[in-house]
């Protein structure tokens, strides 16, 4: 058996340097978030600089669009680069742009960030009235081409409702289990037993504000967490996404939480007093450290052939099932 | 030898009727004009408009992409559809979008409606100053990704200046000779030379403005033409480009012409007192008249060889060496 590593959620200011990194760790694939509050113009003018990216830097990255990608990336030692966005902003208000938004690679979309969307209520809003009636028709027409549902910043019963809804698996990129570090962000055991019973996928975070112990969470406090949510999960619908936001101004961050809903500042995860990124832990600092993850889950007693699956092989084998039109 | 039946221009007010037509035909692959002066999210809505139809008609009609789809049309009992755009209003003043663009399917691009655009100058303008600095870099990005320059509403010399400049061949998908017809859209002896000899296609056009005689021209009289265009260009470097606008109401040849650029009325190839889309000749009303070129052809002495690399084969070959990459 093959063994694949793939994150599946990264936000770094992306440069040949880090693409470098990707190729060190041996990351055959990177979801990377492409749009946070973009409109369908400005997510364009994003997939341009990416074209730019795959044009110049031919060697090391290309952009990924299914399963079969990130096998070649593997045989050709390169990091295949899968689209994502973190918010539905890309398809304004206008469902024919989900099917175009597929054409141009984009393989995950989250409902919501954090806010009330056209879609679905995000996980900090007050009240969470489940998905919209534009939210049911989205989820239909990304389960019929293949754009996977994300729902790693909404509320919980948006999520419920989606993994419901949605007639193809769905996924949670890049959270952790709400058990283990009380974060909004995190996730309930109902919402992860739902999840894996319906074929779907969680991604573990390593952005800080998702960690018990923040940035000093140790790497064996991180696997373990990882080993208990296998037993609720099981071991063949997690992975990791770890969140990398690396090489960032914290005017992104800023970005991120305040796009443009508010002339006022919210701090999402953050606080006044810590406003910026948090620090990533000591064993976690860009691509290179990888390996580090599979390492900790070993010295935790776990199996070879589980920690391939948590490495990669279980998302590779979503994404074979989910990034294109059911045949 | 298989003959492929390729129409390689058309405008029409499509329907279920019209795609059935296209069927009834024989066509195997249609290029179907989706942008006279869009912006390029204009565009994308006409693209939606085409998944539309692409999902409701599976049956009748796909998108194509590459020489393959043409095939893949005929086995399947299908008419492919190639995107093209009359002008480069979809790309706006931004370069990357060409390759986006291409992502989505686009096939052909005019650099020119008439008029002077960011790239060249138009067959209706005085002064004719060829390919402009934008105009030689997005000829240089076209054939990189593999989007075919067409001049057929260009002038002279910025026809001959994309010839020349082009390190692919290009087309003019729908226009004649001027020595048949001295229409201000059709083409001289030296553009028809220069074309052929750098691998170029023309495709004949039955738009009536084009035809000696208007809309009484002969079957007869046309493949005349086509057979002495043969004796200049040869016989591998010329097709079939209809541009039929069937069922368009005259609102439609007003948007062509004049789009957003005046606030008055140009009459085009038209004039005011005959400011309409021309009927066709009695030989050519719909898809389903498609064999009556080759009827005609065959009577005036053409081989079956020679006919079947008019009627599509040409561009077949064509379509294969130039919608993708350069390998």
């Amino acid at each position: 058996m093959t063994n694949y590593q793939i994150d599946c959620l990264q936000y770094a200011n992306w440069s040949e340097n880090i693409f470098k990194e990707m190729r060190e760790g041996g990351l055959d694939a990177v979801h990377v978030t492409i749009a946070y509050h973009e409109t369908f113009r400005e997510t364009v003018l994003n997939m341009e600089q990416w074209n730019r990216w795959f044009e110049q830097f031919p060697s090391l990255i290309f952009q990924g669009t299914t399963g079969a990608d990130v096998r070649l990336a593997k045989e050709t030692n390169r990091t295949a680069i899968f689209f994502g966005f973190q918010n539905p902003s890309p398809i304004e208000d206008d469902i024919g742009l989900v099917q175009i938004l597929h054409q141009l690679g984009a393989r995950f979309m989250q409902l919501t960030y954090n806010n009330q969307s056209l879609l679905a209520t995000g996980c900090y809003e007050s009240y969470d009235a489940g998905l919209t009636r534009m939210g049911r028709e989205v989820v239909k027409e990304m389960n019929r081409v293949g754009m996977v549902v994300d729902m790693s910043h909404s509320g919980e019963k948006s999520t419920l409702d989606a993994i419901e809804y949605s007639e193809r698996p769905i996924a949670i990129t890049h959270a952790n289990p709400h058990n283990w570090h009380q974060a909004l962000r995190n996730k309930s055991d109902t919402v992860m037993r739902e999840l894996s019973n319906s074929g779907g996928m969680l991604g573990f975070s390593i952005y800080p504000h998702h960690l018990k112990g923040g940035t000093s969470c140790t790497i064996d406090s991180f696997c373990k967490m990882i080993s208990d949510t296998a037993n609720i999960m099981g071991i063949d619908n997690i992975g990791i996404g770890t969140d990398l936001c690396q090489n960032q101004p914290d005017s992104i961050v800023e970005w991120m939480r305040v796009g443009r809903w508010t002339k006022g500042i919210d701090y999402g995860e953050g606080t006044a007093s810590n406003a910026g990124f948090p620090p990533m832990p000591t064993w976690y600092k860009d691509n290179r450290d990888f390996s580090n993850i599979a390492n900790g889950l070993y010295k935790i007693g776990m199996t070879e052939t589980e920690i391939s699956k948590v490495m990669g092989n279980n998302w590779l084998n979503f994404y074979d099932n989910n990034f294109g039109a059911i045949k």
